[in-house]
């Protein structure tokens, strides 16, 4: 055990901006400090992993409709509290981007460049009808048992 | 230590359909590889643990109107996201059976089989005036005392 | 290892009473069973530490914005389920007083006799132009890396 890295997990179950935000910004610090970092994207998280245009795949009905409902990508999510029917993300963006802070889509970059695992949930895919082409390049696709394979090896674990 | 299984717990404080999947689906992944799992239900997430049918209990009558006003079981749960006036859970459900996953109350039949532990938070029960009767059988209850002694030898501790 | 404490740490994100009083439940319990606590107030989380009356500070446009749209302190705080505008707080605030069971005031006073270890965020404080003034005495100041810093030598670690 000695030598190994420190491991951190989060699984992103939220659809949400400031939520997905704040996962980030953790997985991006414990990566500074060195961790083996997965982010397990399930359910609502899913849609932080989106492509932002629409891409065209075969669906059925149920599936198209969860694909319309659904935000497309980080760009579009909301805020889980005072939303303001969009205008509390414009708001957030703006302080964001006035205090010189990366925004989402930065943060997932970085996310990248650091090496942080970014793991999309199959079954919620399977439900939800998302497909592979759908989401952004460079992630990894797996189900509850990988998740749990490194979260028993990590010290800290979050469900955000 | 070494001889020890593995420990996984997750507070489970959300009342809401996804949520409470989502914590069963970890819950018996993580039996399913041998760790000792506890779910500690409080505050909303209580209301997964109560039967589906109004039981006959002497209450006051605050007691009763949380009674009235909060879902009663697994089936009456709403959505975190997306909840369209429950039309939301009746597509989660759609799509779930469709896929052949398993429903909540077979995900928290599959949890007692598999002998995970599901506590009912007594603190909870006393300020929201649910009595036992109400509950499912075979669940324990206990209070935060009892939950930070079997997270405190977990790895793996969820809040949702 | 061996002799030093345990520790848990608590990542506050929401700002909602009944998430506020979970946490805080849950970081007494553990004081009081010997473990060093921190609790890391972020996003809307940080309105759990604002003091009640307005304080008088020189801001921006948005920052003073923000300042009015959100919670002062923990009185001011709604509920994730059944707010119904106000009245489902006071039901709470009225069982839990029925039932002598600390009020969030109470609990975060608790908190700090105990030595829980209470953090705001610098970087949301940044965002959401809080200021040191506006925020309850004895507290601490520190960004991701410091709860990272934590949380690595911890065992129980949640995001609420």
């Amino acid at each position: 055990m000695e030598n190994q890295k420190e491991r951190t997990t989060i699984v992103l179950f939220s659809g949400e901006l400031d939520k997905a935000i704040a996962a980030f910004i953790i997985a991006n610090g414990a990566a500074a400090y060195d961790h083996e970092v997965t982010i397990f994207f399930t359910f609502w998280g899913l849609n932080t992993l989106r492509k932002d245009e629409a891409v065209n795949v075969k669906k059925g009905f149920l599936e198209k409709a969860f694909g319309w409902m659904m935000p497309r990508g980080p760009g579009k999510l909301g805020l889980s509290k005072m939303n303001f029917a969009g205008m509390g993300p414009q708001m957030i963006k703006h302080v964001m981007k006035k205090h010189n802070a990366l925004s989402l889509p930065q943060l997932i970059e970085l996310a990248q460049e650091q090496g942080v695992k970014l793991v999309a949930c199959t079954m919620t895919m399977d439900l939800l009808g998302l497909q592979e082409e759908e989401l952004i390049d460079d992630i990894e696709y797996a189900g509850v048992a990988a998740y749990l394979g490194d979260a028993s090896q990590a010290k800290v674990n979050l469900f955000i």
